[in-house]
Order: structure tokens, then sequence, then C-alpha cells
């Protein structure tokens, strides 16, 4: 086995993810606080915004059209999304062309693992009432699906899946909020947790959590991981 | 049968979301674009952000303390939570005190079907390694997960489920963008759809979707609906 220094799993590790949308203005705010600016300050993370209507060609910057079949709703181009994207491929090599469309693959934990360990990611967020299928059929390596539920857009979805993959990348969350002690990662929901005041209106923490015996406190926050586990997600048993 | 004019319905109809979070600028942006901008400009939905460092007493503003029994990670404390939730039904009755939760009951489009007819809903977002249990216990009505993954925080999720509900509140989407057409609402896929050119690089529309005889159309979409669901989520039929 050879050493590998930690700083150069770090430099291995770092994860750039293109974000393709019609909204920029609603993925700033979010991209820019919390761990995903924390992130990309310590250089773990890119995370770039490209504004869709500047790949088209016609003047009004118009990236939908009219579904042929006389469908209602306004429909995502194939021209600009393929602009978009062979722009971005000429700079670099991609892992993986994302597209969040409810009819994906159901996003987990397991799958924030895997796209965790790649280098480069697009995401494309569909709007209007979708996007053209020939996009989804040539462009695209992999449809995520963040819930069973219509959003308006795909740049919530897009946050969801950037989040939930950059927290994992080694550096970005300290000991302080460590991921592995996180619901799903071991499969049992985490137990109750709590914090002063010891009493609050009559509303008293557990004893046991007050009692300084290190063993019987662990043993109790399994057993209530696990019946909670039990009770609310038996599935994940 | 009493006529009840369509304004009055709309009226009535009103959404008030009231979000809690540690970080309102992560939301500003999100929630004054696009469709939720559109819904709060009609009138038809009130989107209010809650900084919970509003309503600490102490003088850094301070929300967590370390949890009790020695764990890993900073606790969401009982007291500000409160006294902000306190304040807000001070003011009006809320239907609902959700918590976004990694171990709540996994959001669907029929929840955001049920939400919608509420009035007024307020929604803490989670942060740290997570909140007091306490607040679980006594002022929370409803944990919801949007699914089965561990985001940093709750501001998304709550930016998910004001999107999901917002956009099926009635004249919020026009016709153009009918949300009964969408996935989920008649438990099938949308079929593909495609829109101008119909013949880009060699990838080429569906020639029937250029016949126009829209019944046999709209038998191609219904059949295309129900393979894509069958093969892709059969436990959606």
């Amino acid at each position: 086995m050879y050493f590998v220094p930690r700083i150069l799993y770090f430099v291995f590790n770092k994860v750039r993810i293109d974000i393709i949308t019609v909204l920029p203005e609603m993925l700033e705010g979010p991209l820019n606080c919390s761990i995903l600016k924390r992130a990309q300050d310590k250089g773990l993370a890119q995370l770039v915004v490209h504004n869709l209507r500047d790949y088209t060609l016609n003047k009004h910057r118009k990236v939908d059209d009219y579904p042929f079949g006389g469908d209602a709703g306004m429909v995502m181009q194939v021209e600009p999304v393929d602009r978009c994207i062979e722009h971005l491929k000429s700079e670099r090599d991609y892992d993986e062309v994302i597209f969040t469309a409810p009819d994906g693959e159901t996003f987990n934990q397991k799958m924030a693992n895997s796209l965790s360990l790649l280098q480069n990611i697009i995401i494309l967020c569909g709007h209007y009432k979708g996007v053209d299928y020939r996009i989804r059929e040539h462009l695209i390596t992999r449809e995520i699906s963040i819930g069973d539920y219509v959003l308006t857009g795909g740049e919530i979805p897009a946050l969801a899946i950037a989040d939930a993959v950059v927290r994992l990348l080694p550096g970005v969350i300290g000991d302080e909020q460590s991921a592995l002690s996180d619901s799903f990662q071991d499969n049992l929901l985490e137990p109750p947790i709590y914090t002063r005041p010891a009493n609050y209106k009559g509303w008293e923490v557990p004893p046991i959590l007050l009692s300084g015996h290190q063993a019987n406190i662990d043993k109790w926050k399994y057993e209530q991981a696990l019946a909670r586990t039990q009770r609310l997600r038996p599935d994940l048993l």
C-alpha cells in the first residue's frame, strides 16, 4: 500500500457541477451561502450556473416553442441545450449529464454518495411543460427525480442534488457536523437529540442524557434510533 | 346549488406560508422569481420568511447549543423556535406547523394537493445537526421529508414544498401550463413531447405528431404514457 497524502485525496475529489437553467437568479442565493459557499471557498467544489438564453441564436433569446401534436404548455427546445452542453464538453470531460425529471430514477443517499465520487457533472434544469424528448434521448446520461411531486422547474431539484453531493466531499463539513452519523448512512434514523435548557416550560430532557454514563447513553441512543426506524421507516431495516 | 363567484374561490384559496430559517438570504431569490413570484404578485399566495435569530434574547443571536449526551454537531434550541411560532400564532390560526426532516412522512403529489387547500402554514427549516426533540414533540404538527437523502438544512425542502403547493392554487399557472396533465396527477408519467425543429441533426420527431390526426395523436400519447409508466414506474399503476 502506498501512502497517499490526504491533500491529494482532496484534490482528486473536487467536484465541479455545471447547472444549466433559464432562471440563474433563482440559484445565485442558495449556491452562495452555507455549506455550498464554504465548499467553494475551500476549493473543494465548483458550482457554475449557465443561462440557457446565452446559447440561443435568435434575437429574443427564446428557448421554448409550442409542442407538436397540440398539447398545452411550452417545450424547451433541443437547439440551445445542445449548444450549451457541446460548449461545456469542449472544455472538459463530463461523467454525467443529469436531467431532473419527475419520472427519473428516485434520488437517494446512495446515489448522492456515488455522485460525490465524480469529477464533472452537468445538471440541466427543465422548465415550462418539459423539454424536447430528443434532449433526453441524445444528450442526457441520467434522469433523476428528487421525489413524487411536481415542481415548476428543475432548479430546486438541482439545488437538492448539489447540496446532498457537496456536503459529502471530504473536508466540506467538519467533525462538528459529521455526515457519517446522519440518517440513511447506516440505515437507521437518528435518535432524538436535545440541548439546553434541560427543562423548558416543564418539557424535560430524558434524564439518562444528563447522567454522564456514556455507555448507557450510547445504548439508549441506539435503542431509540432502532425504535424510531421500526416505527417510522420499517422499510429501511 | 348556490352560485359562488370565482373571485371568492380565489380569496378563500389563498395560502400563506411562513418559513422560519437561520438562512433567510438563501430563500430570497427562489421565493421571488418564477411561479412563486407570480403567485404573490397576483395575491394568490403569501410567502413570508422569518429569521429565527430575531427571536433570540441573547446578545449574539445564537440559536444553537451542544447536544446533551456528548454527540457531534450543534442542535437548534427550543426557545427561539417556540418564541417565533408563538408570535405567529398570536397573529392568526395555523393549519399546520411543518418541520422538514429526513425521517418525516415522504412528500408526494397527494400531500401537495391537500396542503394547497389550507390557509396558513408554518414551515420550520432545521439546521445544524438537528433540532431539540422537544420542538418536534410539542410545537410541530407534521413532519415531512422530501426524499431519502440528507441535506444541510430544511431550506431546500421548504422551497420544494412551497413550489409544489403554490403552483396548484387556482389561477397561479395558466392553461398554457395546465397542472392537471402533469405527471402523478393521473398516476401516469407524461408521454414524450417535442417542439420545433422537426428534424435536428437527423434526430426526428415521431411522424404521427406531425400528421394532424388528433385522435391518433391522442391515442399515441396515451399509449406512450402507459408504456413509459410500465417501464419506469410500474408502482404507480
